[in-house]
């Protein structure tokens, strides 16, 4: 049996602003410092002390997770970053206002590039002041695996080899392991573990800053699919919230 | 040629209250946060730019390199950690006040005891409060490598492996190396690459949050030996300061 711990960061500085944000690396606010807190309290009160933990590249996820650790006293635990955990590069879109894009494109085209399964966005030009294509922290990176846009299809894709070279050998090792990373990282992971459909997945909202535990057997599956929210109200309180962003 | 970047971390809550500190995992104080966010600062102002970060295994270096990478939007590069890059194991003395040591002890114990390269002070009892005999960031380490007390010849002698097994393989792969540690880490450090003698490391004092810069040829010996502090005079005010530290 091994415990994965998926945590989603909480709101950072675009959240409130009402920006794409996806591969921009922006800050956590005052409300995503206080609910990587409030993560790490409910580690603490689940007793759930991580061994590793895996990052994406992006400050707002890794700020959580050294608050999460730095709260339970596991600080020192094995860190691993990948851009492979990143949020969903968000095309052309990133820097822009929800609201606009919205007005400017029709609520069709806006629902697809947010919910669609694998329509992405336009592509981010090069040249753009939110593009990454000449972001140090890719710079190893060959460029034909730099995304200029992506739908979630393309982030299952680019994260499941990190899921299984780097996650997978963590707990089968034994391990209790913490995974901090975005909504749509983790939303394709977890369509990974419980199988879903590509029509389920569009549908799932993880909401932030709560612990979402699974414990696998020895296949990896998960013994409840689904998983545990450490605190199962106010994650369903979030998720209703959540499908209504940008509105 | 490499660059090697060694910084201490600040003051710590023990250092404002005079006590032995060593493997005891107490946070930054207000002016330790300052100091890591003043070497940030240096750090940008000469352009260094950290390719991968390693740590003690102890909170005041662990925060200490967060808030510095996190400062020059290096937060993203690898992290690797080590107890073998701890401060000195302070043995007995950990959680004793320096000044009530000092008053029953006498001055020459005392000095002995702080300053001589291989005597240290009485080993750590396992069920003090102060000992990590069941530290679980040491579970993994067999007994007879986890320290009770150390001389700061033990502490090369467990530190050196690390720097030729991590350490060495970032450098001549050409990265430029942070390493966030301690007094007495990374003194042992110094002596090695500046090839100090017993005496002359005795008297070696590293403040703290000044980065210290080695440019290192490919043999890794520095090509201006003692290195580079990133500002000279504060690092020598701090340095007299350092000397006179628990009178």
């Amino acid at each position: 049996m091994s415990t994965l711990i998926l945590l989603r960061h909480g709101h950072s500085e675009w959240n409130a602003k009402n920006l794409f944000t996806g591969w921009v690396d922006v800050d956590l606010n005052e409300q995503g410092l206080a609910e990587a807190a409030r993560g790490s309290e409910l580690l603490a009160e689940a007793g759930l002390n991580p061994d590793v933990s895996h990052t994406s590249l992006l400050r707002r996820a890794i700020r959580t997770s050294e608050i999460v650790l730095n709260g339970i006293d596991r600080h020192w635990i094995p860190v691993r970053r990948s851009w492979r955990l990143n949020e969903r590069h968000y095309g052309a879109l990133q820097g822009k206002d929800k609201k606009a894009t919205l007005e400017e494109y029709g609520e069709d085209q806006f629902m697809e590039w947010r919910r669609s399964y694998d329509t992405p966005p336009p592509p981010m030009p090069d040249d753009n002041e939110f593009s990454q294509a000449s972001d140090a922290r890719y710079a190893d990176l060959p460029d034909e695996l730099l995304p200029r846009t992506e739908a979630l299809a393309q982030v299952l894709d680019r994260m499941l080899p990190y899921w299984y070279d780097s996650i997978v050998p963590d707990l089968l090792g034994g391990k209790v392991v913490l995974v901090t990373a975005h909504g749509n990282s983790l939303r394709a992971l977890v369509k990974h573990l419980d199988g879903l459909s590509e029509e389920a997945v569009v549908g799932l909202n993880i909401p932030t800053g709560i612990p979402l535990v699974y414990e696998l057997d020895e296949n990896l599956k998960p013994t409840v699919k689904g998983g545990k929210y450490l605190d199962p109200k106010a994650a369903e309180a979030a998720i209703a919230a959540v499908a209504n962003q940008g509105r």
